[in-house]
């Protein structure tokens, strides 16, 4: 088998069998093909897209390259949820112990990762005591017993998806859906879960700017996920603005206990309704959608929710008792109120630019060395649709440092003011199939 | 300048600047640019083409990446002629002593090469004592003085080419318009040529499959040729079966002493007056190709082209007096005939694998060490379109060992003898703009 007649065949639009496609994926991995050859095809495939079966064996074949991680000793269904980047993103803290209190079982493999905010690891770390360094059999019995833990990634998951990756990010092949799709559900697939739910995001701030395209790419995934035995479903999601109020770590856990509680941003409410009513359906805990979302709303009501997110913290040395009283979680020393320039409605709030904002402030890392501040972010007074009088609070900064004026600028400039009384469809598809 | 950025205009449609087109060729030749991007980016280019702009300006960036050749000591239109690939494609040999004979300059650069025969140099060498070690001084002396001389490749011409070109042939890239005419054009103007003429093949033995595709080659090259100054014209013509009768290197010289002297085979008397016209005209030697081709056939009938080629030989050591007697040039020990199995017309002689039947033989070379037999080849008694029985003479080998069993099977199998009195139309456009 020659590289050079894979790259021609996927040109002229055929499709790539599974020896091709193993082939490729091994011998990339092996160092065996040059990387000219891979960006080539890379580019082919942008332009010639790839059939279900082959995106299915991409998958697979990228699973294959590396570790798999074995979770056959959790008993249940290990549902595993997936986010295509957002900023201000709490579901994660929300979900994992909503579920959990179903019965469904949370075993999370979490990374730190880099970004304007922390990974789920970080921001749990906001809690005093909280750690990943437990043992893959401590792991396990917490699981089965409790149905939530988090542990660190570890093994050598997916290589060829990280070779792959870093190839396609200077190459200009990043923006394809079959390449994106298997790419993420390799991850998944690789770290053990049985069932995925997939949180989609589309508008000006994703990575998927058009909601045709944000379809694409969530049906890609939910294809290739009931391919390879994995039932898989996703939703939809608008990121016209941040999610929730909290962008930052001891923030966000701070809105995921206001959440847990009943008392959340309802958009963030709304969305962990959506997405722990798939992982229920997906977990087996319940038949429908509906019936998943009425079971959700009776663990948060009747505490069950909040009492899940205690123990889940407890079990790995964190101090639960931030739940009830969140002034334990880190303070920033500043408080600083970003007034509103002129009237009006909030008509967009570019989250992306909110989220450097954050990350200015020391909330997130731009190499894997440095070092977060877990205290700091900002707190959104008005989100979009929200009537707002010039002076009003727009945003809250948490800073530990009292010079914010960039920081400053920067929110007003990304808080757009204008005439219209905006609607945001923050749940736009569900996809089950 | 980010070459990522330059791959994702491109990838999307857009038009990358004269700039642009630089900086990559620069930095590619330079070695500041990886394999991978440039890779990537001739795919992109591959799906979504280049406009006239960039076709010039990628021309002249891989021109300027190296050595140009200064014909300016030589008086007149320099006018180099280019064929895209062909089998038992003696034009040159005929073409340059028969338009010098117009006083049309013929100073020409010439290598040995790969392939089924050898180049022009190897062929001319059949004549005994003819060689190409001669001066830059030398040669435009003897230009200016008898208008035709052949000279041995030198300096280092468009080495961007030579890598792009490398780069594609391992990457499936080498398919595309824009980049094989810019690179065909770069080499013809770094070797100095004022004007260019260009004999596009097309068929199932040649580069160009289609006609269509073989006149958008040819487009391709008139238009970049005519934007940056070089008056080009081109022909399409057929290759559905090798041009002449002669397949090898000393076959090939006498088949060109003999069309000189208005004996040759139509097919190739044909389109050298075709090719002649063209060059004659942009060597400002006739207005119209008419004209052009009457002056042509008044050298032919009244003996100067033939002149002109024993002065040429002469000029460079070679024994003019094979053109008098050709049985001075090597003969090869064998003359086995081949015969037909079938009665029928001639349908169809794959060019291709007659020209590896010939390879086979020991005419051409495949690695730069190889030595070539010149005496052998393959000598065609039947064309397309001829009657032929059963037991009659196909085709003569010319060899140098008696067993040729392989040889012989080889060009009965791509003899195609049927039903059909086909007509083959060997000269499909003539392509002046």
């Amino acid at each position: 088998m020659r590289m050079v007649d894979l790259i021609a065949k996927k040109r002229d639009g055929g499709a790539l069998t599974k020896e091709e496609i193993n082939f490729f994926i091994n011998a990339y991995t092996n160092g065996d093909i040059p990387d000219y050859q891979v960006s080539s095809l890379m580019m082919a495939i942008f332009f010639q897209d790839m059939t279900d079966d082959e995106r299915a064996d991409l998958t697979m074949a990228m699973v294959k390259s590396g570790d798999e991680i074995d979770l056959s000793s959790i008993e249940g269904i290990k549902v595993d949820k997936h986010s295509t980047g957002g900023v201000g993103d709490t579901t994660t803290l929300v979900l994992a112990p909503l579920v959990a209190a179903l019965d469904v079982p949370v075993a999370k493999m979490s990374g730190r990762g880099l970004g304007h905010t922390g990974g789920t690891i970080d921001k749990l770390e906001a809690v005093e005591g909280f750690h990943v360094e437990i043992t893959e059999q401590e792991f396990a019995g917490i699981v089965n017993r409790d149905k939530v833990a988090v542990i660190g990634q570890s093994g050598n998951l997916t290589p060829a998806d990280k070779k792959l990756y870093a190839l396609r990010d200077v190459t200009a092949t990043v923006n394809s859906i079959p390449l994106i799709a298997s790419s993420i559900m390799s991850k998944k697939i690789a770290a053990g879960a049985d069932a995925i739910v997939l949180d989609v995001k589309t508008g000006d701030g994703a990575f998927m700017k058009s909601e045709a395209d944000a379809v694409a790419l969530a049906k890609a995934m939910v294809s290739i996920g009931n391919n390879v035995g994995r039932n898989t479903m996703a939703i939809i999601s608008s990121m016209a603005e941040p999610l929730g109020r909290a962008i930052g770590n001891a923030l966000e856990v701070r809105e995921a206990i206001e959440t847990l509680r009943g008392e959340g941003p309802s958009d963030l409410t709304a969305l962990c309704l959506e997405l722990g009513a798939q992982m229920t359906v997906l977990g087996g805990k319940a038949e429908t959608l509906e019936e998943a979302k009425g079971k959700l709303k009776e663990v948060i009501d009747n505490g069950k929710a909040l009492e899940k997110f205690k123990v889940f913290l407890s079990n790995q040395g964190g101090d639960a008792s931030v739940v009830d009283d969140v002034s334990k979680l880190p303070q920033a020393e500043y408080q600083i109120e970003v007034k509103a320039g002129t009237s009006g409605y909030i008509e967009e709030i570019a989250a992306e630019e909110l989220g450097v904002a954050s990350a200015m402030l020391g909330a997130g890392r731009q190499t894997k060395e440095d070092v977060i501040d877990l205290a700091v972010g900002l707190m959104l007074e008005k989100k979009v649709g929200d009537r707002v009088d010039a002076g009003e609070t727009l945003a809250v900064i948490h800073s530990n440092r009292e010079e914010v004026e960039e920081v400053k600028q920067k929110i007003l400039d990304n808080y757009i003011i204008g005439g219209s009384e905006v609607n945001i469809e923050l749940i736009k598809q569900v996809i089950t199939e």
